[in-house]
């Protein structure tokens, strides 16, 4: 499905459950998602969705992701109420990649800062770019 | 380390030699990237590295990338001139994400299109977003 639409143009649509029915979940069953804030474009943070978890997020609204420490499915910000509104889910090309365009409540991380992206890396060091915020974020 | 640098403030550096070597990359010895266009905010592409694509990147500050269906190290816009100079690398709380903020020439996907991410889906629907250019992109 994926190849085919890759010639396809801007309003070509296919039923949602064709597509999930097509999606190259990894040999976990899991695919990769970026959670990006819908406004600023602010990277928060990378997760995974088995097939339950997205269509989850697709009835619900709420960003629900795959606990891979947990084995158990994430319902962002249950246990800290940093949860995440869901403004559009995109994937990519070959659908194995999930875009969600989300309204981040607080911190995405679970260390409370707002992106877990918090490490500048370059050739000779690694700089810590925010500070730890009092309050915690929820468990991954 | 990763866990040790939670707590640090904004400014805390460590050598990018012993970070490297803390990194959890998978099984597979992969690690999940995802590309930023710098000044916009868009997220371009999520594709994967393995230890010497982020050394090599580091170094040349051109996105290199391991292709998991080429297996080789997958030189962005080596054949098709869309090549991505890197800004900034970034890598999240626990050390299993990178965030590459660059400067994309082009197209990032392979089709062409600037985004591989041209596909809105939603609870009955997968729609297309954006139009195939006639020029592709570089083979993933």
């Amino acid at each position: 499905m994926f190849k085919n639409l890759e010639s396809s143009t801007a309003g070509t649509a296919v039923a949602t459950d064709a597509a999930l029915a097509a999606l190259p979940f990894d040999r976990d069953g899991l695919i990769a998602v970026v959670a990006q804030q819908f406004d600023t474009g602010e990277v928060l943070m990378l997760a995974w969705m088995n097939r339950a978890a997205l269509e989850e997020t697709l009835t619900t609204g709420r960003a629900c992701y795959w606990s891979r420490s947990r084995k158990a499915l994430w319902r962002k910000g249950e246990t800290s109420g940093c949860s995440q509104t869901v403004k559009e889910v995109r994937l990519d090309c070959d659908g194995d990649a999930v875009l969600l365009l989300v309204d981040q409540r607080d911190g995405a991380c679970h260390t409370g800062r707002r992106s877990c992206f918090y490490h500048r890396i370059d050739k000779n060091q690694l700089v810590v770019l925010s500070d730890p915020p009092l309050r915690h974020g929820d468990t991954r």
